[in-house]
C-alpha cells in the first residue's frame, strides 16, 4: 500500500495553528515561552499523539513527540521546524516542517509501515531569535551549545530561565533522545529562486556561512555651506562607495554569494551638516567558507581603499561569522530519490537563510527539503506556498524518512 | 582724531555677554524669547545706552538702539547682527556683529564724530531658528515676511506669540526704523576659508542661495539571505550612487557650489534584510542663481538615473529653494577701502552661510565683513576667533560706518 500524507488535515492544521497568535495584519507573533507559544505546543502535542507519537517537552522548551521503532536500539529519526515566528510573521516559516512531520508519521502508521528506527518529531523553540536575540536557541540547546538561559532576557527583561518555569503545556519534562540517525526539515525557500525556476523541490546541499561586521567611517562633521567641497572629510563618501563595493565584489562570483548593507548610520545627520561619522553594516553569505573568508579579506580591504580615498578613519568592528555547514551527502540522495519515486521534479540548492537544520547539521547527519515561496517572500503576512506545494513537500518528507528508516538500518 | 574702537572692552563684553546661555561645555545655549535671551537684550542695552542709543524691542523681539544723526532726515545707517544661538553654540557667531556696532557708535562718539545719519545698532532674534524652526525670524518680520507668530510653535508647544508676550526686557516696544540707507554686518566666517589663505579680512559680495530635497528611493525590502543579488531592488543601491553623483556634479564647478547629503534614512534598516526604501537629503549652495538651477536638474537627472540602475522608484519631493542675494557692490567697495584705510589686506568671498544681512540685502543695501574662525569651526563651544582679528573686525565695520555716512550723505 502507498504511504500518502493526507494533504487535507495539513492544510487544515497549518490554518488552525496559523490562529494561534494571529495578528490583525493577518500574520502569527508567536513568541518563544509565551502563552500562544504554550498554545501551540498543546495542540501540535495533541495531533502528535494521535500520530502515535509520545509528546514532551525538554529544558528549552523544545517540543517533541517519540514514535518507539521496531529495533529499538537503533537512534531516531528526527524531522521538524520550529513553532516560534518573527512579528507578523506568516503562517508557513517553521510550522510547515513541524506540521509535515506529524502528517508523514501518521501517514506511515495508516500505511502499515513500522519503522526500525524511533521516529522522533520534532518542533524547536526560539529558532527566529526574536525574545532573546539568539537564532536556533532550542536546537543549539540540544546540541549543547546553548548560552546560560538564566543570562538571556527579552524586552520586557524577563530571563529565558524564568519564562521557561512559567512555560506551561501541561507535558512532562524530558530530554530530547540523543544521538540521532539522521534529522530532516521541510521548510519554505523564503527566496524567490524554486519559484523563478518553476520547480517544486529543492534538496539542500548546505546551509550558508553569515559575516558580518560594523564598517565605522570616521571624518569631520563640518557645516555643509561654509567648508568648501576640497576641505570636507565627508564620512558618507566613504561609506557610499563601500555599499557599491560590496555589490561588486559579490557579484563577481556569479551566485557564490551575496552581500548586503541593511544598515547605514549617519552622525550627526542634519541636512545641512557634513557626516562626521557613518556606520554601515555589513553582511556577506556564501555556502563556501574559503570564499566567504575571501570575501571578507576582500571587502575590508575595499573599505580601506574608500576611507582612503577621502582622507577617513575607517574601523571595522567586531566581525562575526559562523561558518557554513555542508549537509549530509547521502540524506541529499535520499530526498532526490525520494521525489524521483513520487515522479517530481527536484534541483539542489544551498539554503541561504539559517536553520536549526544549520545546528543539528554540525553534529547529526541532516537533509532538508525547500518548498517555493510565492514571490519569495517570508517573515511577512504575505509569506505563501501553494497548497500543492506544501503537500509535495510533505510527500517527501515521509518517503524520505521512509527510505531512510530502511537504508539507514542496512 | 582717529576713530579707535576699545578692544578691550569687546573683548571683555563678549566673555561677560557669553555667560549668559553658558554650557557646562564652556558653549552657549541662548534660546530667542528665554530667559537668557531677555538678560542678554537687557544687557547688551545697558551698553547700547552708554554707546548714546536709545534702545527698544520690536514686536518679533528684536533689540534696536538709536543714535540720532546730525542730518534728522536721512535713513538710518544700521550694523549689528543677532543674540540668539544654536544648542551649545559658540561666543562669537552672532553676538561678534552686535557688541561690534555698539562699540563703533562709542568709538565714533569718543573721537567727536558727529554722524550725519541716525545709527541704528541691531540685535535680531531667532536667527538660527532653534526654537521655532524659522531661520532669521527677526529679521524676517522687520521686512513683513516673517510668518504669523501664533502659528511657530516651540518644542514645549507655546507659541511664539504668547512666548513674545512673556519677553521680559524691560524695554519700550517700537518698530524699528524704515527705511534704511545702509545694513553693515560683522560676522564670524564659520568656515575655512580665510585661515587657510592666513587673510585676516573679507569683504562679501554675495550671500548664496541654497536648494534643498529629499530624494526616497524605492526598491523592495527582502531577505539579506534569501535574495540572490540579480533579482534585489536594493534602494540604498540608487541612493549611494546618488550620493557619488552630487559629490562629483558639484566639484565639476571648480569652487563655484557645495553639495552635502548630510541625512539618510533606510527602512527597515536591519542588518539581515535589503534596505527597500531610502531616503537622503541633497542641499546644494551656490551665490550664482543659474548655476544653482542647473546644479538642481543636473542632480535630478543624476538621481533618475541611479535609479533607473537597479530598477527603483525615485520620488523626489518638496525642493526648497532661496535664491542667492547679490550683496551691494558700493558697500562692498567702502569695506575695503576701509580696510585699505587701516592698512590691512582684505579678500572678496561669498558667504555659503545665510545671515540676517540675507535677508536684509533683498530690501536694504547691504554689506558684510568676515573674520577668521579658527579651524573652520562655528555651532559648537571650540568656536574661536583670535581677539586680533576680533579687533580688526569691528575697527573696519566701524571705519566702513563712518565712511558711509560721509559717501551715502553725498
Amino acid at each position: 500500500m502507498a504511504v500518502r500524507i493526507d494533504e487535507e488535515r495539513l492544510r487544515a492544521r497549518l490554518t488552525e495553528l496559523a490562529e494561534i497568535g494571529r495578528t490583525p495584519d493577518g500574520g502569527v507573533s508567536r513568541f518563544s515561552y509565551g502563552t500562544e507559544h504554550a498554545a501551540a505546543v498543546r495542540r501540535v502535542a495533541r495531533w502528535m499523539r494521535e500520530a502515535g507519537a509520545e509528546p514532551a517537552v525538554d529544558v528549552w522548551g523544545n517540543l517533541f513527540g517519540v514514535v518507539p521503532g521496531e529495533a529499538g536500539a537503533l537512534p531516531p529519526i528526527a524531522a521538524g521546524s520550529h513553532l516560534d515566528t518573527v512579528p507578523n510573521g506568516g503562517k508557513f516559516d517553521g510550522a510547515l516542517g513541524v506540521l509535515a512531520a506529524v502528517e508523514a508519521a501518521a501517514a506511515l502508521r495508516d500505511a502499515g509501515v513500522r519503522p526500525k528506527h524511533t521516529l522522533l518529531l520534532v518542533a524547536f523553540a526560539e529558532e527566529e531569535g526574536t525574545s532573546y536575540g539568539v537564532g536556533c536557541l532550542g536546537s543549539l540547546g540540544v546540541v549543547g551549545r546553548a548560552p546560560a538561559l538564566e543570562g538571556l532576557h527579552d524586552a520586557a527583561g524577563q530571563s529565558a530561565a524564568d519564562a521557561l518555569r512559567a512555560f506551561d503545556t501541561g507535558l512532562p519534562r524530558r530530554s530530547m533522545p540523543m544521538p540521532m540517525a539522521a534529522y530532516l526539515e521541510l521548510h519554505i525557500e523564503q527566496g524567490p529562486v524554486l519559484a523563478a525556476r518553476e520547480t517544486p523541490l529543492a534538496a539542500v546541499d548546505a546551509i550558508v556561512g553569515i559575516a558580518r561586521a560594523v564598517f565605522e567611517f570616521t571624518g569631520e562633521a563640518n557645516h555643509a555651506g561654509t567648508t568648501p567641497m576640497d576641505m570636507r572629510r565627508d564620512a558618507l563618501w566613504g561609506a557610499a562607495d563601500l555599499v557599491g563595493a560590496v555589490r561588486t565584489i559579490v557579484r563577481d562570483t556569479g551566485g557564490r554569494a551575496v552581500g548586503t548593507v541593511g544598515r547605514l548610520e549617519l552622525s550627526p545627520g542634519a541636512t545641512n551638516v557634513v557626516p562626521g561619522r557613518a556606520a554601515a553594516t555589513v553582511e556577506l553569505r556564501s555556502s563556501d567558507a574559503r570564499l566567504l573568508e575571501s570575501l571578507r579579506e576582500r571587502v575590508e580591504s575595499d573599505g580601506r581603499a574608500c576611507a582612503a580615498r577621502y582622507g577617513l578613519a575607517l574601523e571595522v568592528r567586531a566581525w562575526r561569522s559562523d561558518t557554513p555547514v555542508p549537509l549530509n551527502r547521502s540524506i541529499h540522495d535520499e530526498i532526490v530519490a525520494a521525489a524521483g519515486d513520487l515522479g517530481w521534479p527536484i534541483v539542489t540548492m544551498s539554503s541561504w537563510a539559517g536553520h536549526d537544520a544549520k545546528i543539528l547539521g554540525a553534529l547529526v547527519p541532516t537533509g532538508m527539503i525547500f518548498v517555493p515561496s510565492v514571490g519569495g517572500v517570508s517573515h511577512s503576512p504575505r509569506e505563501q506556498t501553494a497548497w500543492d506545494d506544501v503537500a509535495r513537500g510533505a510527500q517527501v518528507l515521509c518517503r524520505a524518512m521512509e527510505r531512510l528508516d530502511r537504508s539507514q538500518a542496512a
